[in-house]
């Protein structure tokens, strides 16, 4: 494992999601990986932290979800704009070499089969919570974190350390086709 | 109305929401207003446009909520970085004049009463989808978009324009505590 990659405590984990990047969403069933990108992922809970994610009918990532019962939810860097546009546009049922025609490496925590996007900043892994009436009518997964990590070089202590690392290392926000934002500078609200 | 304040179109909506800023959510019930702050919201579909917001049970704006079935989701931005700690911290359960001691102005739209804050840089009006079983169980709200506007100076033509607009336009996205980041510099990923 990349010495640079520590365990985050659950109980900050909502703060890798909390200022509402585009992430990717990963999953393994029956020997299957894939990877696709969402902005639409959300924090839900603080402890046992949760999260959504919203995951439409015709993604294959969606089906190893619902077979294994597990994801993760990562989240690119600046440096990865190309491969999250690419894993978001290009499905594995039309593409079966997706994966290799994005770029994409996977690592895997220690006994652990599930796929993590390498280069992240970030990674959630996620026990699915059944939800069928959800997971139907608003295609809305709910996830509750089990594990975890962050890239120490631009998350650690706690806390985002975007201002002190390299620009690349910043979380990307997706807006519409292939048209993204950088998070930027830190602001601190007056003390109440 | 602020002849700045521009209506968008329903199939733009998504679009204000999804590089995951932190907003506000206010309602109005029998006469009483309130507004709060919320890292937890997020897009949930495209058409109609739908969302989903996370509302403690402990909050005023939620009872309104449940109360009147209907509620805003406005982004605050750098200018309101104090007004959203300050909103986001106290409740008008302990303190009755929150809203004035927290600087907040309301508009409202033609026609109708819901409070909508002034100086915000895009607003959703929701109508509440009621899920009795989500609400209960995590706190998890949706609203199907009725009517949306933004401040021309920053979204206009679908668009953000944070990148031409007064740096005080930014969104701003809450980590923990007082801390938060503005959104940054514009990306365009590579064509596929």
């Amino acid at each position: 494992m990349d010495p640079h990659i520590l365990s985050v405590p659950l109980d900050k984990a909502y703060r890798l999601l909390n200022h509402g990047p585009t992430v990717l969403v990963s999953a393994r069933h029956e020997g299957v990986d894939n990877v696709m990108a969402t902005a639409w992922a959300c924090a839900l809970d603080f402890a046992p932290p949760k999260l959504t994610v919203v995951l439409d009918k015709s993604t294959v990532t969606r089906a190893l979800i619902e077979g294994s019962g597990r994801f993760a939810i990562q989240l690119p860097t600046v440096a990865q704009l190309a491969l999250t546009n690419t894993v978001g546009n290009r499905s594995l049922r039309d593409d079966p070499d997706k994966l290799e025609n994005s770029g994409v490496a996977f690592w895997r925590a220690e006994g652990d089969t599930l796929p993590l996007v390498a280069g992240c900043s970030a990674w959630l892994v996620c026990r699915l919570v059944p939800e069928p009436h959800n997971q139907q009518a608003y295609d809305l997964f709910i996830g509750e974190v089990t594990a975890a990590w962050a890239d120490e070089r631009v998350f650690r202590d706690g806390h985002w350390h975007f201002e002190d690392a390299d620009p690349a290392w910043r979380s990307i926000h997706h807006i519409a086709g292939g048209n993204f934002y950088a998070i930027g500078e830190p602001m601190r609200a007056p003390e109440e």
